[in-house]
């Protein structure tokens, strides 16, 4: 490929985010304060990531956005969808995240961002109180075609080029995907019927594919990663990725895990619990939607630890999740990790891991990665999965032919590689043979 | 190249170690056991770890020496010096690493490997007890040439097709290299005229060199990383790795610091404190073998951080180490850090670990695998710094014009991209555009 | 009171405890290895403890074993029941708590210990595996006759002046006292209906105060503490004392608190996790076994914290318990508390504690104490429920109109000034007045 | 005694602190907005605490306040000196404990505490920057005789019935007392002689005692525990206490310490380390103030756990402490305590505790209870030690003949048991035959 495949960056890129709680108020109170310098974008590869190109001893490290065509912060747009009528200020004060100096200095655009009346269902979400903002509709089709309106409104209103969907509500209770999400006609049909196995969040992927608008996922609910939804998404041509956002306890397990599988250290057991206060804390106390987060959460170690390929190491690796909704702390997240693990001829040793984390502060950067490179796939012609955005997520969606990746440093390597490609530029494989003698 | 390009790894090869305790002793004890099952050689990539070839989906993931020819455990033979003239097995013991049980499986093979005399001086280890074991002659060249009758004589009576040299012994005292030390002329000359200024780590290295021996640096000692012995090492065409093996609380920290770097989390503190009881606990409660020690630890972070292209995430970072001699635990270190780190819009969350590890049991592994790595870089006629064994050091020797390399993960690439070029395979590089829809 | 109240301790002393697991093997392991002095019954107050007479300067600290008359180790005499017929030498090697060289140096002791079969059901204990050794019978009453047969044939076997009980057998489902347990006249016509309300822990405490023989109860089972219990001990002048072995998590929190407490420092939320693999776990795992032992656990707080005095304070403490069956670490229990306080003006701080306890040798001296102090309370003519010994419980019981004490500190010294005011010395205030100048 | 012996607490009472830096600007905020109902004096027994009086059943628990006379919140004045000239607003804002929100609502009033020039010495305290408000003067005495100038100022100006001083400065370095400080008589002559071995803090306890104030010691300095200090004091009648705040790490040692004794569970090894960021940790970053500290912190668990009354469990005891300056954390001190402990049969196990405190949080509620408890006593006639106030300190200052008492629950007991004696109730011994049946 070469950079003049892609489409240039012009023009204000609208993001609608369904869900305007504590991460998608941090998302934009973050963006509006990095345009105007009151605080930096911290944690955004698009923002402040760096990339090498050529050789070490060059010593050439431009920014991710000189390299490919990103949508500034000042093109960006918001809008959202809430069943609680909160405006974006309101949500934050009560969401709790950011200091008052923060938001104060953000209200006046904040306070604008009203949501538009959700698609949402107490079946799905069990927990949630105060819930007043609610769409109504003759069928399930009929709330799919007010959301794709919504798109269509909003992108005409606020002038935009071009339109990205993040997903950014709560996690749905957990079911598998079944015969009416396996064809496109099966699913608009099942649309049709008011069929009670969609859920809200498949909604809102129908009606962005539909429109063209590239869509992620940052919540565990089976979305957008049914084939059904992947017809759509090549028939529009539209780039798609997935799922759960990639934050506190299983980020930490994506950096640690890959670290002692590095050095071939066993793992007998790993514990990991979590404290969190917040709405996220407070629907996941719902068996249903902890189940869905449990399969996305416990699915990590197993993929980076290969124990079919390493019986003796990690074959009887006894992993245990546990959630805790913990008022007294809010939006910051504590997980404590115990990881049991063995050396040289069978010698255990244990590495405790405490992160005092905050959910949303972690979450916020990747709502933006997303919605930038979303774009840029789109503008550079791709569709489908997008796999090389595995970085960001707990449960990467691949393609059905392929294990997903979970290694961070992986995926890390896969994105940078797949920009250098995009761009033209030589791949990196860190060997230098150059250096040696021979 | 191509896998022709290797000689076959046939015959014995001997295994010398400077420094007989406890890590030169559990790695002879593991090796034993492994031979005979008693126990698994974890930890180790030449014994238990594969490498992945081709795509993803052709899932052919053979071992590593299956892929290269390297020595098998029954062909070695292991030799060592130590100041403490106690054997393999009382030296075992007394480092109390090891359970009766496994130690009493091995006893046999232990008592038979018997220390020779050391070159030793208390100028550079302190705090060391009991020391009845030094070699004394004319000059410091008289001892340079006792090591090399030394391993002339293991090599006979060990009927060793090819030996290498691991330094296992204590932390010398910190002096920088200085004038004697930039020239093989001038080092050579120094030798002859004793001078104080070359540590007796340096007169292990210059014997191994000298005889062909490739050499590896398993403490933070300079003592192979100067241009004299840089010359040596080309003039005899041997193949060299240092500096100081990677256990423990900088494994720890070369496994997180990427992961907040790969995430762009900016770090603005970062506390290490250790607790240990070992010999290796009592050598470092010398100031100046301690400055030696923090010296390797201290810069990794930096390399990794790169806080020159991030001064706002990396810049103010506030880094400090801290070694504490503490009995009651012996071999059983314990490593805490505190890591205050901040994301989106500056906000601030800390991560505490705790690591309860065991020194030697993380270092035998890779005095393993590093012999098998330096001999297989000699059958393949790599000579030099193999800048691909940086994966087992706090301190990546490295060619002079080149940062050395601290992320463990690009470590890790970089070792396992250079064992497929020698094999004639293709470079990984995690693009896999064959999986995306265009 | 005067010493010469209390009957000496001479001739043999039987201890009996239903349940040969963990706990208990290691019990009797303990003690025939202090009798030999292979190792110290160390968190033995018994054993070890002293206790201070008079003022500080007097510098009198005689051990509690010289003040009061204690049976001594050597005329111990070991029995018990058990579902599974391992003896205890079997048993304490499947627990996993003791060393080889430990097991070995008591093996011929423990050999000779067999379990009699135990009352025993699944209903009331779900999780247990390899029940092989039940007791059958006519009734619950027959049982009942059973056990005590097995008191009497041990006494007379045993050659024992004196026979104590302490149960240190499995966690049984909860259920509270109902009408059966009202007064002993019911309960007995329950037990001869066989009535499915009556637990087997209540069976062994009825033929324990009905052959007059002290009762510990180390569990949360509803075992002795109901009227009908109260009234038998009345009726045969027994003393008494549960229930729950304090040890672990319950120790840790009963130790801060008081000293949270003791500052006026307030509390928000207090958050438990265990993750524990031996017999106790796998029991616990069973939600109704989980919902007795978390019942005796969360009261802890609530009186020691008094939140009705305090409401500012403690008032809107959050506290959640977790226990997690979790195999790698056997019976190495570990414990991980966050607490979250806050000082002056509101701050709040916070504290994390992790204990890696080991479940058994924490409560096998407790064993012991409870044993002989229960003795030394009978032979001094003291019956019914011995709040002295609360120290030792997770969930004292006391006297119907009292609250019972959770506080370790007011514990011991309500422990402690009994003893005094048994052995006719001066209760200890800590006033001190004659060291000030007024 | 009886209420009747202590003279009423009526008219004003002056706070005076030399010091005013983070403790004695926290201490001043909190408790204008306690006046004003704006945050609660939380962590404070004279404001908050209640105190049993008679038997558990009666329910009997006033406020310490209705039980003896205490000055009310209301009738404090404060006043202070420092070398620094900030007002106490710009210093507790330079301190950065308090929010904004807090610090405005108190603005007014901490603007006009304007810190008299301080007798102050780099000698005593090396790494102090920014001083630029100290006094000079022709000796010693001279500094000495305008600090008494300065308080009967303060008392007339402030309209004062009363003073207390109470010293909130930094940790001077350690140097011992020595023959000036033997008599009054040498050490006033000392004072006109301008003795450079007289501390400055010696100077504001001279100037305290002389004027008959009564003086608390919140740091390590040896300031008033001296015979000269003594004799004056009980020449003019005052009380005296000391030494060193017991806040965060020794708080929590003090706390943890009694709990393993009284369980007899011992002690192997004891590490301490401790990370902080503000002024005091910038002090003790100087080895002389770090030893003053270090003699205070150590001594504490030695006399808790009676090492040669319990050599088996406490006699090889090792106990290392570090302090470590680390700027990022400013005031929110961190200690991490890593204890090695041991059960039944010597059986190793292991707690851990982190404690993220704030270290003035902790500290001001101590200045608070100090001031109106020495005036209490002050009021009720006694002068001397008060060792009922050890309650408050790392090394309690005791009479010459008697060990100091650290032991939080003993403390406390101690304490309340003082206030009960001289309220005229009856001592609590926590025996309660009442409730047993005999």
């Amino acid at each position: 490929m070469s950079p003049n495949d892609i489409r240039p960056a012009s023009g204000k890129l609208g993001v609608l985010t369904p869900g305007m709680g504590a991460v998608a108020t941090t998302f934009y109170a973050g963006v509006i304060a990095a345009r105007t310098g009151v605080a930096l974008p911290i944690g955004s590869l698009t923002q402040l990531g760096h990339i090498r190109l050529g050789k070490r001893t060059e010593d050439n490290n431009p920014l991710i956005s000189e390299l490919v065509s990103l949508a500034s912060l000042d093109d960006l747009v918001f809008g959202g969808w809430d069943p609680i009528s909160d405006n974006a200020y309101e949500a934050a004060k009560r969401a709790g995240v950011l200091t008052p100096a923060h938001l104060e200095a953000v209200a006046d655009e904040l306070k604008k961002i009203e949501p538009m009346p959700a698609v949402f269902s107490h079946e799905w979400v069990k927990l949630l109180e105060g819930v007043d903002n609610v769409k109504t509709g003759s069928s399930t089709m009929d709330l799919a075609e007010q959301v794709i309106a919504d798109i269509e409104r909003f992108r005409t209103e606020g002038g935009c080029d071009r339109v990205v969907m993040v997903w950014c509500g709560s996690t749905e209770a957990y079911h598998a995907a079944c015969e009416i999400h396996d064809s496109l006609e099966a699913f608009e049909q099942a649309l049709r019927a008011s069929d009670p196995r969609i859920a809200p969040s498949q909604v809102y992927a129908y009606a962005a594919l539909k429109t063209g608008t590239p869509y992620a996922n940052g919540a565990p609910n089976v979305s957008a990663d049914f084939p059904a939804a992947l017809e759509l998404a090549a028939q529009m041509g539209v780039p798609i990725a997935g799922k759960d956002f990639k934050t506190g306890q299983t980020l930490v397990k994506t950096i640690l895990a890959p670290g002692f599988k590095a050095r071939l250290l066993g793992v007998s057991g790993w514990f990991s619990t979590n404290i969190l206060g917040n709405r996220d804390g407070e629907v996941l106390d719902d068996p249903e939607s902890f189940r869905a987060k449990e399969i996305t959460k416990a699915g990590v170690l197993d993929q980076i630890l290969q124990p079919k390929l390493y019986p003796q190491l990690y074959g009887e690796m006894y992993h245990k999740i546990r959630i805790n909704y913990y008022p007294p702390r809010g939006d910051n997240k504590e997980g404590w990790d115990n990881i049991d693990i063995f050396g040289w001829m069978g010698y255990p040793m244990q590495i405790k891991v405490d992160f005092l984390a905050k959910d949303s502060i972690l979450a916020a950067p990747i709502v933006l990665d997303l919605a930038l490179f979303l774009d840029l796939a789109s503008r550079a012609g791709k569709h489908g999965i997008q796999e090389w955005l595995s970085f960001y997520f707990k449960s990467p969606q691949a393609a059905p032919e392929l294990y997903p990746e979970n290694d961070l440093f992986i995926q890390l390597t896969k994105l940078k590689n797949t920009l250098r490609h995009w761009a033209g530029e030589e791949l990196i494989t860190h060997l230098g043979t150059e250096y040696y003698q021979e």
